[in-house]
């Protein structure tokens, strides 16, 4: 066992990496795990794939994430997007650029993040890979099987009549982020700003309903949302009275000063990223899951359009080239 | 289509990830290419799979690499380890980081680089991720397939007895860097060490042959022999009369007035990365395809150890928590 003092630059690379890997493992029938140049998975139906990066500076601040919600958040940021294909995830990879001056203590916290929110996902860590750099980068690869026979639940596929559902409580995060940057104490906005709480098993609930669309909340629920019905060619209406409201964002509004508290509230709503609740479509006469919240419907109009108790409203939220809009 | 001299952060997401991404596209009969929250991939026997990235000023400067070649390069280094699990490469993921400043023309560089190299080695690319950042980080995962019923090449199956084998000719990489640092102009040696020339098909020429073992020499040839044979439990003797040259290596040295160019360029061959070659170890009896030329054998011994002409050599090379050795 590596010192936990050591840096990164002391330990070398196969040290930090069995720590991140974590014990060699292989999930179900898979020929390879970790350890090799590459993972090897066994048969599979479907296989979906996703890859995303959390960058310092970009994505979290050293002072407002521990490593530990670090390794979390970048496990359950892709892990989301494979739930919105309606699938679970089953494997995880990591590649990780860190400082040289980087503990093993600060790896080891990092790895247990990864690890549990992989193993809260249902999924195996499998592959690592490490790079030395000023700053960090945790880019993860996330893994999911579907079924035998099942097909993939597409962002393109609402049609007009369609119902839209969300899971969860949308602008948790955006809130969380506001009241962290004000220097509030920590507390239950702020944790799920650092690290979102994937519906695990959502995604195959909606698949099984018969979802004809699904997507994640990550850029704001009114630009992904947008997003989905530009793809599929329609328009949605949104029914105000009809968003799941968690009261805590009123009082966070206010404690914030704010002008118009249900402004600020609708807003975070609306347009407040990295919730990575599943937003879905249900045809008419299916099933809706009982995690999902019918918050409105789908029409045919100017794709993209999307309508708040009949008001058009241009989409916040994030855009990963320009930032906040 | 965009103007190419806009930024990113000008052009947004949508646009840069189109640009990324390319056409849409579906490998074979994967029921959905890139445009979604994640891919899925068809039925398969067993998916190959593995990321990496390349950090702005840890794998490349700026000043030394264009777009393109950053873009091939990113691809290469990960399909290398695709190919040395006896596989061949199938499709791309790229995850991508880049200042808002950068432009739509060398996004537009980059994602030819990324296509052009994805298709040598016989993949398409089918999804991508945009972040913003102050620095350029191109993070690849790329996935391959076995067919029905063959096994992966593991690093682990080296056994006394077996011949080593390695293929194209180490150190051209290292060199070429050396030159590019001496502001020596452009040359094979640099365009080597720019773009790393994936053996393509030799992976799979290696399983069929009944290698025992694979692996990429990625951070140096006595490095990742050393990795192979410890993962095997087993030593290895190099024949360095075998080992082949570039004389283009002998050139490069005079050039850069080694005091003892003979030396520097076995430092090279034995001790420079990123050359990408495949080494393998292939049991008596067994033919060994054409690519790989036999440079040593495995022997009983304390796992790890290397000896060239009968001398242990620790291998320097690239660590990557370390730096160069």
């Amino acid at each position: 066992m590596t010192d936990r003092a050591v840096t990164v630059a002391e330990a070398g690379e196969a040290a930090v990496l069995e720590v991140l890997s974590g014990a060699p493992v292989q999930a179900g029938d898979d020929p390879v795990g970790n350890g090799d140049d590459a993972a090897v998975l066994g048969p599979a139906w479907a296989t979906v794939v996703t890859t995303d990066m959390l960058v310092e500076g970009t994505h979290f601040r050293r002072d407002l994430t521990s490593w530990r919600d670090l390794g979390r958040r970048a496990v359950a940021q892709n892990v989301s997007d494979v739930l919105a294909m309606g699938a679970e995830c089953t494997r995880i990879l990591v590649a990780l650029a860190v400082p040289g001056r980087t503990t093993m203590r600060e790896i080891s916290d990092l790895a247990d993040g990864i690890h549990s929110e992989a193993a809260r996902s249902g999924a195996v860590v499998v592959g690592g890979d490490l790079t030395s750099a000023d700053f960090v980068v945790v880019g993860v690869t996330a893994i999911g099987t579907l079924p035998h026979g099942a097909a993939p639940v597409r962002i393109d596929g609402a049609a007009p009549g369609d119902r839209v559902g969300l899971t969860g409580l949308p602008g948790r995060s955006a809130a969380g982020l506001a009241l962290l940057l004000a220097g509030r104490p920590d507390g239950p906005l702020a944790r799920a700003y650092r690290v979102p709480h994937t519906p695990v098993g959502t995604g195959t609930a909606a698949r099984e309903a018969g979802a004809s669309s699904l997507t994640d909340v990550s850029d704001g629920l009114l630009r992904d949302l947008s997003g989905l019905t530009r793809a599929s060619g329609v328009a949605a209406d949104l029914d105000r009275a009809a968003l799941p409201v968690d009261p805590e964002l009123s009082a966070a509004a206010e404690s914030l000063g704010a002008a118009d508290v249900d402004a600020l509230v609708l807003d975070w709503m609306l347009d407040g990223g990295e919730d990575h609740g599943l937003l879905g479509t249900f045809p008419p006469g299916c099933a809706v899951p009982d995690e999902f919240t019918i918050i409105g419907t789908i029409r045919a109009g100017e794709p993209g359009e999307v309508m708040i108790d009949g008001t058009a409203r241009t989409p916040g939220g994030w855009d990963s080239a320009r930032g906040a809009n």
